[in-house]
């Protein structure tokens, strides 16, 4: 009953937006000033059109402004990881997800859409919190794994440059690329992004899309549609780069899709491996061009950073793969867990087996990423939850027995899924 | 243990592609002939990239040239359908799923996407569509339900004049409208809509999407691309009207989503329904500008025509909802279940209580489409599958019991689905 090596495989940091002068060239200044008026605009009507939760917003930076910072004060940050008995953690951009004020220069963070960055632009916005970044990560290598903001679409040759400066410089917890390419822009199937899949494997560096970007034009100013699609616009590339080949012509690419839950998983990898196998629905189609299962693909080289999952998706873990789930506190989103993690472990894996805990809480990422265990381990013997803490016992309660060893029902011959477990009252 | 009355909520019927021009204004005759020669010239790229497995087309047609004359025949159609068990359809258009051999004019059929129509032709090809059809329902009034082709980007006050033509000339199956919108039209949030909604309260008609539509340019020519997001694209209106409030604007407005299967119907309520609710990961989001729970308005307004569901959806359908999901037998496509439509049910139903089975395979279609039960009898007893032909008993099988206490599990206060039914082997 050692105590969890908890990693979280998805956090954030970003300095306050205006601090990234320092680290942006000085060609860039007179533009980065117009960005911040662009910013502040956007801000301002974002409130106006009420689209943010002003009262909730004001609360939380009142009960927080200290905590806070520690999405950009490497001294305090450890000490937040340390509280929520987070050992380690890998970090993406966009510290502060209520009011937007760490946003990296040009629009290189979480909603990055390829056809609305000006590719110099965004490059060297990119490249000014790749910089930052690992600065950060220096301040504490063992647990920092950062991950590199790479706007792909539109200078694929000047993106592959950045990837490898920011590897050289240090940053190690793989790329993030946007996950919408836009209008005009090619889509992710297509063989003008192999140079990026071919240096992420040279560098063992993860690619990951991250929720964020959805056509917001689009969908005007209904939080509901924004709330209702996001997710499937950020894990789209996953679907594009299993079924365009991308991890045959690669098979040593990893990809992950980080911050979109992984309620959506069964019922993808259900629908494409029926559709592959030419079931019913799908027998009167050409070839769908794969040596495998899309599945398989799924298994060998894809991840979900499924951060907060709800036990609803728990319940499914066993058709998604539980040695593809890895879980994250979102440090410092309010969405996420922090700063009352404990407790919320406690609930989400009272009664879930603990090696799949330990999988999905830190022994994946720790694979993926390339942390070095022995490093974690005593900072985990400091501040980590145990097994009993989270009230767990050594088995895990027999109620998963029927749905772990059914797995994915279509695979196992059976037509519905496995008994998915007794419902325990919220 | 009457024979069930069962109405296929989705076939499908059109002429031979030139035989509308018959039906087609004579002003547009030579715009018909440069689309023949289009419509020619696209099979001959599908075949030449492969999009179509040949073998299985040449097969198709060969086993089934007679029968599937019914796509078009008045005469042979009913005798197909009795032959299937079904006393009553509500027809769409393009009959040939295989090599697209009915479409109607101009695009006006199931692939629609607003912004590539020319509003003017797409009429002009709706028109075509809708005289016809409404000539093939005369020919079997009691069992037929036509579905009004309704192209409704580009020209909102042409497709409502369409609509009560359409109406007017005797089609009572509802209306279909483009799943996609398509670049540079008004998403279906807009008001520019409202006179559709508005017309369709009105004449009690039903709006349909139904799959087909995707973006495949921007999926090129990867099928594995196209199966997995059709669904996405033609089920995307329903959660556009649910969150712009069309159903508090038009309370009485019904709308369906057909042959998308109903796999994705469960997560998508459960998700809008935590949104709304402001459960942990929206609380910092404004205003949702909704008076009910997006699953209130699924429940009250829309509906699943879930064609041939497989075992697993149906295992959903407490989740769901029982009297949301319609069946249909797709004929004549090849991915429905005619000519084998009777052993299917038997596999898909045989477990499941008879009451719930009448209502999916029949009851809730005859009060969305209006059809009189009374002359459906009669042609049901002598036709079709009794509960007993099915293999099931009067109380169905215990093992859904839990499930069906449970239903909409996040509002029923427990974290996790119910247990789902124990798994029979394919």
């Amino acid at each position: 009953m050692d105590p969890y090596v908890i990693v979280s495989a998805d956090t954030h940091a970003g300095l306050p937006t205006p601090e990234y002068r320092g680290y942006l060239e000085s060609r860039y200044h007179a533009a980065f000033d117009e960005f911040l008026a662009r910013l502040d605009a956007a801000a301002e009507a974002r409130r106006r059109l009420g689209l943010q939760n002003q009262e909730f917003a004001e609360e939380w930076f009142e009960e927080h402004e200290e905590e806070l910072r520690a999405g950009w004060d490497a001294a305090r940050r450890d000490d937040e990881l340390d509280k929520d008995g987070v050992a380690a953690e890998v970090i993406f951009p966009d510290a502060d997800a209520v009011s937007a004020t760490t946003a990296a220069p040009f629009g290189a963070g979480l909603g990055m859409v390829g056809a609305d960055l000006d590719p110099e632009l965004a490059l060297a916005g990119a490249r000014a919190h790749n910089r930052w970044l690992a600065e950060l990560c220096r301040s504490s290598p063992a647990r920092r794994r950062g991950v590199i903001v790479a706007p792909i679409a539109g200078d694929v040759e000047a993106a592959v440059a950045e990837i490898r400066r920011a590897h050289e410089d240090g940053l190690r917890g793989g790329i993030m690329i946007p996950s919408m390419w836009g209008e005009g822009r090619a889509p992710y199937h297509s063989g003008e992004y192999d140079p990026v899949w071919r240096v992420c494997e040279e560098l063992d560096l993860v690619v990951h899309t991250h929720s964020g970007a959805a056509p917001r034009q689009e969908l005007g100013t209904y939080l509901g549609l924004y709330t209702t699609e996001v997710v499937w616009w950020s894990a789209r590339p996953l679907w594009f780069l299993i079924w365009s080949g991308v991890f045959e012509r690669f098979p040593r690419l990893r990809f992950a899709v980080t911050e979109c839950g992984a309620w959506w998983v069964g019922n993808l990898l259900w629908q494409m491996d029926v559709a592959y196998d030419r079931e019913h629905g799908t027998r009167k189609l050409g070839s769908f061009g794969l040596t495998r299962r899309p599945s398989e693909y799924f298994d060998s080289n894809c991840f979900i950073g499924a951060s907060t999952p709800r036990r609803r998706e728990l319940s499914h873990r066993y058709e998604i793969g539980v040695g593809n789930l890895m879980w994250g506190n979102d440090f410092p989103h309010p969405e996420g867990t922090w700063p009352h993690t404990r407790p919320w472990l406690a609930h989400a894996f009272g009664d879930i087996p603990v090696a799949e805990t330990r999988l999905m809480l830190g022994e994946t990422a720790i694979g993926v990423y390339g942390f070095r265990r022995e490093e974690l381990e005593p900072v985990a013997a400091r501040i980590a939850p145990t097994p009993e803490d989270l009230g767990q016992t050594e088995e895990g309660a027999d109620v998963w027995k029927p749905a772990r060893e059914a797995g994915r029902h279509w695979l196992a011959g059976a037509d519905v899924p496995a008994v998915v477990g007794a419902a325990r009252r919220r």
